[in-house]
């Protein structure tokens, strides 16, 4: 074996949550399902599961931490966020586990292999679409104006070059499925004795929530750039801050109308946890002179020095 | 290391196939993106990626095949087809990397994390849904009148009390995206020196098109109850006879409205094929007294059997 070699003693999949759900009234269709085959009558009345998520669980034959690494990516985009970088590196699952711990990459409910159900029949509305204009602009690759000519800001470590590899990540969402996205996480992380969950914008938001309904089964939470924070109750909150909990901010955040909000609200959130006795840290890259980063650390040039850093934080936060 | 252990020297994955697609003309709409978050100005006019498909690559550290398996799942599915089974035993994607090949896990232009463009600015249609009934009755699980009680037809293999979990994997899916399909699996296979597809229902159909238009690069094609055959024209079937072709058939295909036809299409394919020479098997389960083999052969008790059977024909027809 070369010594760099990832040992698995499994590589698992499953979907979990969600419930069956039963349509009726729908009319009859005649379909051509492949192109040379005879059309085939499709009756979409009938039972879906719906609500699910999908989870790959990478386990090692010989972790060095008996905590397996959850992570869960944000709006419009699935598990692939951390699977490998646009341009072709090793994304953040495969360093976790080269650093012993097991690895759960989900996709959120709704989104990628997690599938979704019809609309307006089980789901009440349609998706919303991430167009490459929306990205550009919401992920801090530069000023919206310069997306034409793909100019991004000075000293952009995300690699422009693939921005194109990046869209293509992206999957239709719905913002009408907090509720069931939540509740599958519930049922996931339960599958578990404890996780460590790492969490992209969006899923930063839920992570933050599900840390605070199951403060016995997360042991820690990391939230690269949450998409704001909850409300939550004070005895929540009290449950929340039994939870490490660790920011990381990228550059251009402060200057950004819609990550500013975003940003303000996570942080009052994190004084609030610190308030109240939890260990809550910070790491805003740019004031430790790391100057660049977009919204997307675990894909930016320096995707490996930040996952060490948290490497870092995990290992001191749970000594 | 454990004996049984799986060594990966990499574990990559990437979207490939598609084009970049502007849509113009759509009103813009204010949606809350986060349930306790500002709602925000979405605008769906820009730029897509749309008919990329999605490959998960599992690179062997000591692979003892010089030739990758690409597994190319059937519809309304998603790679997950070949990851676990139902009932949490390993899939085939497990079985065929212990065996020594690398594996190629693929979604599909549309399904899973390939994801999918707005209709009807993009795609011409909506989808179509499999429900738990159609499934029940087109994979062979029982009687279409027995799904309520689910009673499954005698002997059945399946792991039918896990039918829900199987029902959890569907995702939504297009039928005008052939074009599309292809070109994308010919990118995917342009990046590989050689592959063996092993390939699904219409999975299938779509795998036997693709032998015939890159001979050189498809090693052999395993079809597992494809779904149908394509019509090619005299000059594409002798450049398909080039490459080996091993159909696989479960039980209850001849006394099924719709398999009947779609394994007889493929049959008088298969036969055209070694007519002009080609290298053409036939695993007709029930023949060889193997019986109650669903439309899922990966998922069904005795998957592992098949496996082997697979991997037996591979080895004999690449000596």
């Amino acid at each position: 074996m070369t010594c760099n070699a990832i040992s698995l003693r499994d590589i698992r999949s499953f979907h979990v949550g969600g419930a069956t759900v039963e349509l009726t009234g729908q009319p009859r269709q005649d379909v051509r399902v492949s192109p040379d085959a005879a059309p085939r009558t499709v009756d979409l009345n009938g039972h879906y599961v719906s609500g699910q998520l999908y989870a790959q669980h990478f386990v090692l034959d010989r972790p060095r931490s008996d905590v397996p690494i959850l992570f869960w990516h944000g709006g419009a985009m699935t598990g692939v966020t951390w699977e490998t970088t646009p341009d072709d590196r090793p994304g953040w699952s495969q360093v976790f586990l080269r650093h012993g711990h097991d690895v759960v990459v989900s996709d959120a409910v709704e989104r990628g292999r997690a599938s979704w159900a019809p609309f307006p029949q089980i789901y009440d509305s349609p998706p919303l679409f991430r167009t490459a204009e929306d990205a550009w602009y919401l992920f801090r690759m530069g000023a919206a104006e310069d997306f034409a000519r793909r100019r991004p800001f000075a000293g952009q470590r995300f690699p422009i070059a693939r921005f194109d590899q990046l869209c293509a990540q992206f999957v239709p969402r719905w913002t009408t499925n907090a509720k069931a996205t939540i509740a599958a996480y519930m049922q996931l992380v339960a599958r578990f004795d404890r996780v460590i969950i790492v969490a992209h914008s969006q899923g930063g938001w839920f992570a933050q929530s599900l840390a605070a309904r199951l403060p016995d089964r997360v042991a820690a939470v990391v939230l690269l750039e949450p998409a704001g924070a909850p409300n939550l109750a004070p005895e929540e909150m009290a449950r929340a801050a039994r939870v490490p909990h660790l920011y990381v901010w990228g550059d251009n955040c402060d200057s950004h109308p819609a990550w500013r909000p975003y940003k303000s609200d996570a942080t009052a959130y994190s004084e609030s946890l610190r308030s109240r006795g939890g260990t809550v840290d910070t790491l805003d890259l740019p004031k430790h002179g790391i100057l660049g980063n977009s919204h997307m650390p675990m894909m930016d040039d320096n995707s490996d020095e930040i996952a060490s850093m948290i490497l870092g934080w995990l290992a001191r936060t749970r000594d």
